[in-house]
């Protein structure tokens, strides 16, 4: 029996048009193949619109005794936009490189993890795949759906690896050990209309809304921690829509973005910017969103497992990160300690985006050395 | 020979739907009132689209020597707008008070004075009057070609009232001896586009642009005068467009307006304005519109002359104000002293706009009193 081969797996994965919430068969291959190598693979659909149904997957090969190593990913993608050299859906390759949307996040991930569960085929314990069709998208019946379905049928991992592309310039240079959380906030600061010429009988937002927003941009939120740097707010879109140049505005608003590291909560944020807003505008609303709070995986066992499988395979020592956007790691970490690593990012959610035919093998190595170590 | 009423002559000056830049039929009106007693009258047609051409009309009737006392005034009205108890241009009298589009801005001053010119047939030196059809629009071709005509037929007032509704609550109660000026400006910012989560990659002039904003609105720009308030800055627009909530804008604006007293031209504060944002965003680029320098006659013997008359007619004494929007005394001041009095302003620009039937008739006995004593 010949080995997977992680670059035809990664192939076949990025011709399933699978942008989010569509599956596009993306699943139903992984689960012949899953299922090919002894995994009891389980798929259902989760919510119902507006968020759902979303397809979902989990896969899960007992063997015995022993930890429970989970590994965590999607197989939905981005819309690919327009421009591309190849068409997106094609996998084409082109010297050392293999095109498609999803390459490296994370159809070439998924490709290579089944690829190195076939290799390790002797473990003791347990390899589970956490595989949804929505991590790119609204994320509500996704990631959650399989936690509440793990806790259902009595499944808790011990260690999780999430296949995100962490990787920085060469695979190998970097894993996640945490994220930090992001909050999206309306300013919403009302006002009394009125004409320039008689600022005393108008109240201007615009003006409330200026005080509001230089303070909260020059809030020290933190100074960042051991493994974080400081949060960090920007503002991200500015409203009045006024024509009349002679007419002070009835109101204004402004809405602003944190990135938060554990120091602080979704709703810690919210607060404070609603206590500033209100201090120089009583009147001011301010609605908050928080699209995930922070989290950490303290350096430990877990880390130190996949820097030493990295090592082993790259030879490089991989930094511990926690910077980037936000990923389904924050929803798992609650489960059991969560680190991050896949293939470079470089060309994630752009045009053409590739995945080096080497690196696939690679990375393969490296997820089965992890498995070996984890599950001896 | 019955005396002109000057309530008959607001009434048929309101009938004529004479919004910028339509004549309407006013001019026609005047001109054959003012030839009837005597002023020798030229209408003509000054420039092209897009600001004209503009309907202008000089009257003057000279005899002999001594001042030339010139009123100067608009016969367009801004658009009636929807919502009128009785149609806009139909001048309905409903007990004392006379209604329509222009009857206090400024049909009615109009008829008063002219009215007035009548009964003061006997009169040494000049009476002009200087009707521009556009005051309430651009103003490129109004007043400012009037200016010129004059001067190229010789003629250079000593004095001049221009007809404003500038009474407050009541007829006599306001006066203005200068007007602030007004300028508008953008300030565009741009920025380097991004992700929140990497704003060390980006620029983001939302950032830069709060920062000139809370600047500019801080700023002191004077303290006023013995004549005027301190000058005024109000934010009237902010413009960003951007929907995604984690994307870093690639560009900013906000457009602001200041009303400033004769202590600042408004090259001094275009270029003022234009520091500030380079400071704070070195590709910022500003756009600044002056619409009119500030101007003021110092109290002396006109507004003294004016302001007995008033009081001899109505027993109140006039305040000497600055207040208010910008009117065409910012370019008559150029050529003498120059103040404002009219009608009172509570309805002027509003629905349902209307004057008292008693104020035009004392409208008409101060501006009688006025031409007696300047041209005794
Ligand atoms: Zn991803
Ligand atoms: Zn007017």
């Amino acid at each position: 029996m010949t080995a997977l081969d992680p670059v035809r797996l990664a192939a076949e994965l990025i011709a399933c048009p699978s942008v989010t919430p569509e599956e596009g068969g993306a699943q139903q291959l992984l689960a012949q193949w899953l299922s090919a190598q002894g995994f009891a693979v389980e798929r259902f659909a989760a919510g119902a619109a507006p968020h759902g149904p979303v397809p979902n997957l989990i896969a899960v090969r007992h063997q015995g005794d022993g930890p429970h190593f989970a590994f965590a990913g999607h197989s939905d993608v981005v819309p690919p936009g327009e421009g591309w050299t190849d068409p997106p859906f094609a996998a084409t390759r082109r010297g050392d490189l293999l095109y498609g949307r999803g390459a490296v996040d994370m159809k070439g991930a998924l490709a290579a993890f089944v690829a190195a569960a076939d290799r390790v085929r002797e473990h003791r314990g347990t390899i589970s795949l956490l595989i949804t069709g929505d991590e790119e998208g609204p994320a509500v019946h996704g990631t959650r759906a399989i936690m509440t379905r793990l806790a259902e049928r009595g499944l808790r991992p011990d260690m999780i690896l999430v296949g995100e592309p962490t990787s920085s310039s060469r695979l190998g240079d970097m894993m996640k050990i945490g994220r930090r959380g992001s909050i999206n906030a309306w300013v919403r600061v009302p006002g009394t209309q009125g004409h320039v010429a008689y600022p005393h009988l108008a109240d201007n937002p615009v003006a409330r809304l200026v005080r509001i927003l230089a303070r909260l941009q020059t809030w020290e939120i933190d100074r960042g921690t051991d493994w974080f740097q400081p949060s960090n707010l920007e503002v991200t879109e500015l409203v009045v829509g006024n024509p009349a140049t002679n007419i002070i505005p009835g109101a204004a608003a402004a809405r602003l973005n944190i990135r938060f590291n554990t120091l602080q909560s979704g709703a810690d944020l919210a607060e404070a910017i609603r206590r500033i807003a209100l201090e120089e505008a009583p009147r001011a609303e301010v609605e908050a969103m928080i699209s995930g709070e922070a989290f950490l995986t303290a350096p430990g066992p877990l880390s130190a497992l996949v820097a030493d499988a990295v090592t082993a395979v790259t030879g490089l020592v991989p930094e511990l990160s926690t910077s980037g956007g936000t990923s389904d790691a924050r929803f798992l970490s609650a489960l059991a300690p969560t680190v991050e690593f896949g293939l470079t990012n470089a060309t994630m959610h752009k045009l053409d985006e590739a995945v080096a035919v080497a690196d696939l093998h690679a990375l393969t190595a490296i997820y089965a050395e992890l498995l070996r170590r984890a599950l001896a």
